[in-house]
Order: C-alpha cells, then sequence, then structure tokens
C-alpha cells in the first residue's frame, strides 16, 4: 500500500473524551511500561521531543520551558532567600534546571519511577540539561507522601510537580492532610507551589485545589501560563505563610537564560480571566484524604 | 458494522501539516460553499457550536467571548468616547454585539460573503444575539478594502475582525498600504484593532503585522488573549495616534454581562511572554502590496 | 490557522472499538436524524458518494454494485423463474434496479423509514437509477415484520436488505421464528437470501444466522463478497426448499450491465476461507426472539 | 490531562491519500530506522502483532496465514514435485514457514535487511515459528536481483515476497527483464508466484504485472484473496511454461495445519470479480526497467 505523504503515526492526547491534540508522531525514542506508568518519549516535527506517562504529555521540547519557568521562578521569589529546595515529582529533569538557576544550597529531589528517570536521563538531555549531575543536587526514589511523613527536614521551597490527581497516589498530593504537611515542613519564610491541573479541562480541580490550599496558608493565589503543549493555559497555585505572592523579591537574582519569565510579567499571571475568577470564588468544596478531586469528572 | 461509542464524525482543525486539534462532531446544521468559502457550522461536544471557514475554527460557543471581548473593549476604551464604529469582516455578529455594550450612535459592518452572514444570523443565534437588527447597526455586504478607499466618512474605531493571510483578499489588509488607508478614516481621537494571527503557530506574521503597524501609528501594542479552541494563545495588535493603549479611559462605562475582560486584567494583556517580545523585538521586515504576509510559512 | 492541504472532515467508520477504515470528506450532502435512525450522505474522494446509517457505512458508489449484485442475482437464479419479489429494507433503491435486470412482474419493497428513502431519491439517483419510479414497484413504509405477519401474499424471492442485527428492530428480523415466517411466505420454487454481517469482524453473527437458516430451509449456504468500502469480506445466507443454491438456472437472462457478478463466478462465491468454514460448522448456537444475536459482542 | 478510555496510539494505514485503516495501538516492540527502511513491531488490540515497514502494514498475526497460504500453496502444486525453493523477500519467516509444509529439500532465503530479519526472528515468533533454523533453510542477506544475476541456480519454485513497487529497488523486481530472469532460472517443471498488489488501491498495477507476466511465460494467472489487515482483496500472479496453474497436482501433500487454503478453494481463486476480470484485459502496458511501475499513481 501507499506510504502517506503525510506521518502514519498518530498520537491523540485527548483533552476530555471528545476533544485532543492530535500529532504526527516521526519517531519513537522509548515505549515501555513501568512497574508504575506507561512511558513514551516520541519526535513530533512541531513539539520536538515529548514525554508522554499513561498516554498524557508532560512535557515537550517546544514549550516545556514556559510551563518549568512559570513553576518554578514565582515560588523562588515569594520565598525569602531559599536555600534548601523539595522537589516532589519531575522526573524528566528541567524543574531541578529551573531552581538551579537560583542560589540555592541543596536540592532534594524525590520521584517514584526509577525507570521513568532514567529514561528521560538518557533521551531528554535537552530538558534536564545535566541538572541530575549537579552536585547540590540529591535524586531518591519512593513516595513523596511516604517520604514527607518520615522526614524531620525543613525546606524553604517546596514545588510538587505531580501528574494530575487520576489515580489513589497522586490524588492523595492534593489535599488539606498533604498541604498541611507540607506547611509543617516548610521553613518561616518558605512557600510551597503545585501544578494544579488545566484552567480549560479541570476548571473544578483547579477551584478546588486552590480552595484547598486556601485554608492551609495565610496566603494562596491561583495562577496561569499558556503551554501550547498542554492545549491552552495551565493552571498553578502558590501559597506562603511569610509573603503574599503577588510581591515578589526583587533584589533576587535569576542565572541563566530566561525565556518565558521575567519579573516584569509576573504581576501579569496573576490577572485571571473574568469567568474564571467567578469560577474559583464560586467553589466551596474542599479535598480530603476521604474526598479526593478526581480529574475526569468534566464540568465546566 | 459497530456503531462506536464515540462520536464517529471527526474534525480535524490543522495548526500546522503536523499538529490540529481533533474534534469529535455530534450534529451538522450547515455545510455548504458559497461564492467566497466553504462554511461548516457544527455542533461539538466539548466546544458547542463551531462556525468553520474553509475547515478552520472562527468561533465556537465555548469560548468567543474571550476572543470577541479581547478584540473589543481594549480599543474601545483606547478611543475617546466612541460613537461611530466601522467592523470589518466578523459575519457570525459577536463583535457586534460586544460593541453595542457601548455607549455607541453607529456601526458600520461589511462583510464579503453574505451567505455566510445569513448562515449565522440562523444557525448561531447564541452568537449574535439579535445585534444584526440593533437599529444603530448598518450591514453591508462587499469588499471592506474597497468600501474604505471609496467611502469619505471617518471613525472613532474600526475594528478588523478578518480571516487570516493566507490569500489574496484578506492578504491585502494586513499590509502598510491598507493600515495607512485606516489610520486617514480614523477620527483624531481614534484607535483601530486587529487580529493578528497565532503566536504560536505563525509567530512571523503576528511580529509582521505588529511591526508594520507600528510604521503607520504613533502607538501600536501586541497583546494576547488565551483561546483554547484556537490551540492556545491568540494574539492581536492594537494601534491609535491619539492614547497609548496601554491605558485605557478608566471612566468608561461597559454595559452587558463581561466575562472575560474587565479592566482589572487589561495591563496583564499586554505581558507577553519573554521569548515572543524578543521575537517581535527582533522582526524586522514589513508587509506591503508587493511583499505580502503569508500564513502557512511556518517558522518558530 | 492554516487550511490543510489534505481534507479536513473525517469520518471514522468504526469495524470494532479499536480498528476503523477512515476517510477524508470532501463534501456533506445531507445530515439530518429521522424518526428511526441518523442519516448523512457524503462524498469521499475514493469511495464517492457514500450513505452511513447510525455512523456505519450502508453504501457507496465505489462498491456497492458488489455488494447489490452479489445479494441479489444469486437468489434470482435459484428460484424458479421469479415473478414476485419482495424486498425488506434497502433505502437507497440499488437492490430495487438489480431485481429489474430479472424478468419480474412486481416488486414490493418496505422500509422503514420514509426521510430515508427521500433523502435517497434525492443524492443518491447513481444508486436507485430511477428504480423507486418503475411501474412494476410498490413502495411501502412500515415494519417488515408486521407486514408479512399481517400479509396473506406469497413470494417467489424475499430479500433481506437489513441493517446489522445492533437493535431490537433489526434483531427480530434475524431469528428462527423470522425465518419460518419467511418461509410461509415463499412460494413452492422460491429462495429466500439475507445480508448476514461480516465473517471478519462478526463471525459469530454470520455462523449463527447461517445455522438458525439451516433449521428452516431444506438448503441453506454461506456466501461471501469482497466489498472494500466494508472494511473486506461481506456475509450472506441463501436458502430455498426447492433448490440446493450452488447450482443455478443456467437459461435465465440477466438484462442490463453487470460489473461483480457473472454466472461463471457463482460457484466461488461459497468456497469459503478454510477457517471460516471451520468456524460455522463449530456453531451450535441458533436465534430465537428470546435469545437473539448481537453484532457489538465481538469473539475470533 | 485525561487518559482517554480509548487507547491513545493511533497508527493509519493509508490506503490512498484519503483513505485508510486506523488501529489503535497497544504497544510499541520495536521502532526502528534500518539502512533500508523504517521498522515498526507494534500490537493492535484487533490484528495482534504487526510488523509495519515504511508506515505500511506487511503483517499481522491476525491473518497473515491468508496472504502467506494463497502466496506460497498454489505455486507449489503448481509445479512437480518441487524440491529447490528460492524466496526473494518476506523478512517476517512466514513463507519459508509454508514452504515447510512441502516435501523440499532446500530453501534459499534472500532479503536485503538484516536488521530487518533479526527484528522478526526476535519480535515475531508467532510468525516464523522457528522456520529460519530449519536445516534445509539457507538466509542470505543481500538484493535479490544481483543474486540472481550472478547465480547459476536453478529452482523448482521462485516466490516473490516483496515490498510494493513505490522505490527503485523493488521496482526493478516488477520488470519484463525480471520476469524473464526468473524464467531463466527456472527448471522446467518450475513455476513463479508474486504478491502482485492490491486490486482495489492500485488495479493498474495488478493488471500490468499480469499483463507483463504473461509476455514472458507460456501460462500466467492473476488470482487474488481477502485479508482483511491490507482493506480488502490482496492480487498475486503466478506463472509457468510447464503447467497450467489452474489444475494443479492433486496427489501433492501438504503437511501441518492449514487455516485458509485448501484444494477445495483453488479455483475459487481465480474467479476474479467482473470488473476486475475487464480491467485486466483492457490492460497493454507492460513494464519493462525503462517504464517501471509505480504503486502511488493512483487510477480506477
Amino acid at each position: 500500500m501507499l506510504r502517506s505523504p503525510t506521518e502514519w503515526r498518530i498520537y491523540i492526547d485527548w483533552h476530555t473524551k471528545y476533544t485532543g491534540l492530535m500529532l504526527r508522531i516521526s519517531r519513537v525514542y522509548y515505549s515501555s511500561k513501568s512497574r508504575y506508568q506507561e512511558i513514551d518519549i516520541v519526535e513530533s516535527p512541531d513539539l520536538g521531543k515529548c514525554l508522554l506517562i499513561d498516554g498524557v504529555i508532560q512535557s515537550t521540547t517546544y514549550d516545556e520551558y514556559i510551563y518549568h519557568e512559570a513553576l518554578v521562578h514565582p515560588v523562588m521569589l515569594t520565598a525569602k532567600d531559599p536555600k534548601n529546595v523539595l522537589i516532589i515529582g519531575g522526573g524528566e529533569g528541567a524543574t531541578i534546571r529551573e531552581v538551579l538557576k537560583h542560589d540555592v544550597e541543596n536540592v532534594t529531589v524525590i520521584d517514584i519511577d526509577e525507570e521513568l528517570v532514567n529514561a528521560c536521563k538518557e533521551h531528554l538531555k535537552e530538558m534536564h540539561q545535566g541538572s541530575f549531575y549537579d552536585k547540590r543536587v540529591e535524586l531518591i526514589f519512593g513516595d513523596g507522601l511516604q517520604f514527607l511523613n518520615e522526614s524531620k527536614m525543613t525546606y524553604d521551597v517546596i514545588i510538587l510537580d505531580l501528574t494530575d490527581p487520576t489515580e489513589d497516589t497522586s490524588q492523595l498530593l492534593y489535599t488539606q492532610e498533604f498541604y498541611s504537611l507540607i506547611r509543617d515542613r516548610l521553613s518561616n519564610n518558605g512557600a510551597m507551589v503545585t501544578q494544579a491541573t488545566s484552567p480549560n479541562f479541570s476548571p473544578h480541580c483547579y477551584s478546588i485545589i486552590h480552595n484547598t490550599i486556601e485554608q492551609v496558608f495565610k496566603y494562596a493565589r491561583a495562577y496561569i501560563a499558556p503551554v501550547r503543549s498542554y492545549g491552552g493555559l495551565w493552571g498553578f497555585v502558590i501559597a506562603s505563610n511569610y509573603n503574599d505572592p503577588l510581591y515578589i523579591n526583587e533584589d533576587a537574582k535569576i542565572s541563566g537564560k530566561l525565556s518565558f519569565y521575567d519579573k516584569s510579567i509576573h504581576r501579569a499571571l496573576f490577572a485571571l480571566p473574568l469567568s474564571l475568577r467567578e469560577r474559583i470564588e464560586r467553589e466551596d468544596r474542599i479535598a480530603t484524604n476521604n474526598n479526593r478531586i478526581y480529574m475526569p469528572s468534566f464540568e465546566r
């Protein structure tokens, strides 16, 4: 039969049951099922190298810088002079890369899936850029919740770079109990941030995550960044007992090249569309261990 | 054979040759080829009613409010107390709807395709909400360029709600000559705005449109809004010889319900990602009648 | 955004939950939901005009001649000099067209969906070729089962050109009770034929239909024809108390142009692949009103 | 984002520019680009393990038995008591498997792509079933045309299990010059067979291959087999100077289990649809080294 002039391997990143981003795939670098999840690393002519977990785009070389800069820099400028940073998740190493642009002393990274991290180390050098091997970085394989429960350490910044709350494992990292644990492990001048799902596809999750964190911290702010690989906006929530995240440490220096974030747009990230602000304000539910949020329950 | 549990009619809004938004379609309301273009009005379970022209999503009831509020309100608040407004394009009537939330006296609308407007009148009432029938509105079928050339009228605001510059007709509405004509048809305290293609898929177009308009007007500002139906960010350029669009008329009133825009986020629309600002600054080309921009020539 | 060089309207004829035929659609002629079913008539660059019912390809101008010639001519040559013919289903009129190539006197056609027949009359002239208007043809709108129950007429040939047994209505036309009723309405030298679903996608249906008919008639033969628009082979069962369908009336004349069938390939239609013969022989279930076959229950 | 309840990896086997078979893929076993071609071995829930070369389905465990039995047994029963067999192509080993069901002494297999054969040896044991390791089999890596040119050997049967004539390499194995070379390398009582592309998607190729072979051999017969994985019918041409392939050696024994072919359906394979016979008869072109057939030039 005929080889089509177009690529013939198709990947669909379903946003909902009815809508998705359709990519033609020009190469498969890695395709395996680890103990925890399905892992694929593929090449898209438009989005570059793509990391997929359980069939969902996690990062692409096209615009992972937007997600990772938006995740890391606001919280690093909200805490006061952070030296000790904890990252939960983020197996592709790009979150570490951004943290290392700040004047930190220790970065602890905990990811549950060693096979995933090894695959990223080998196939996604564009993303981690060697940051796994920086001497300030300690990499631990294990369960983030269990680690925090058992640890007595405190951190200036805690970054939750998690998969979406679709299953037990990650759902427990989006609850009031977990955020209370995070608060207890933060130093006095510390701050935390979490990815908070899509304001477009799961506004209820985004709203509940914000509402839950607001119960636990003095300051909690929802913000957004535009990530084409995620089909539109992506959501984050940042929190602190020390400082309102709207007002950053203007003296802090970020070394290394930035491509998305600089201080001049910091405030704009918090300027949500009116309908989204109304959606968040309307939310009165919170997530707990007994009443977790669940991503695929769409609402609009 | 088997009826699938999923919808079986698929529409792909190709963003590039390799990537697109894939929708399942639950109903076809209208499908025809007019004198000028292919027109489809369909139902998507996620995006609601969708207007497609030549296979490209123009508006969906899911988030057309974002595009149309972002297109209309900033320019209406940049001009001084605008009474006479000209809209070129915008056959679905939603741009008129937003303009009528301001205290205007006359709205002239010129669209080239009568069949398109009639189809929208019948099938997209959610979008136009009767605005075609407001007594302040005059609807003319014809070519916008020719109309402006022949008209001696001036307007306080001119809104270019055009299809993308993929063919002769619309390409000529994105040139230095055309923007000069617009400038000549604006009143002293007037302002104009144009949709400016996607900062994601055609950053060269977006940059050239901005650069071209900057040659013609004292103030020209690029801004963005997040439109999921368009696969991410959408771009606009606003210009005026009277007023810097960053600073709006704070006293102006907008009647009627808004869902995306309010004055509190006006400034944030202009806070572009760093890489996009750098892309725009790097641009030194301008579009002219003899050297037009052409959308499908991708660059990144 | 970009108009793709390829067609952007996609239709997927799902063969199973995981596999389907994907068509690009260049035009939509008709799209509606009748009292009984969803009806679409569309243009495919490869398959020509396609009639879809509930999202399933029924006929295409590319190869409906194979299906309809294979359905009609073997049974017309099995019965002895047939004059009175009953067709149940077959709203596109192509089955009538083939029957009229024989020297018949009356053709009664009963279809449940008047809107479907009207849409085919208007948009599928290539298929019916005016056969609806032949003076020997009587068209009745109603339920085939009820019609046969209430009628006292007998026919020389009865042709069951039905949708697949996915729902109550059509499932009852694939049972032992129904085939007994058919037998009672056949003249002494008569014969019947039914479409019998796909030997590829629903071999259990094909086998059970054959087995059920075998209980009711002296001669029952399964046969096949290759129909690309149906993704491969299509199955039929022919039966008679008068004559073994392997041996046709060699003297009968078929007027008009044929494109698939001629007497020289008659026997070959009954030469099933070995694995399919084994599958049919293995089948010991029969379909009854209380225990109907159901198409989507795949087995292999 | 959401993991769809359906599989998210899609493969489209394009039959033409507008139509293709769409599969959901549940696993990728192997994905690589060899010196000669792209090779993928994947799992489809319906078709089982699939071997794809340059994005085109070559074999699936669902129905490769139909293709391989149809390719091998007719020619083995046409030649007189064949002992020495040459196979060109057929890297997955299933053609060897079928040949070994006959009482042969030597099977020479020549394939150009060692990486392909190694991947099949490891991942497609269901297909080759160890036949590569039978002591009668000699496997040579190289170019089939060059091998035949340089060899002085003769064979009782030559089987051409080639990729489609889309590029120089394989196009030269479908010419009058090549078939003359085959004829010269056959023993007096020998026979040859070639796959001959799809009667559905490339009837011109099928017709020209038949017409070309007819110039070279006393007997040349076109036949078909239904292969769902190839979207419908598949074509073959068998030829001999010794025996008309319609009449097989009824005394020959085939050991081992067959699933598609037995002698009772041999004749039926040659009973082509009327329109296909007319298409073949109409063909007056032949393929030569200077005027090769080219698969993607569709005609109907």
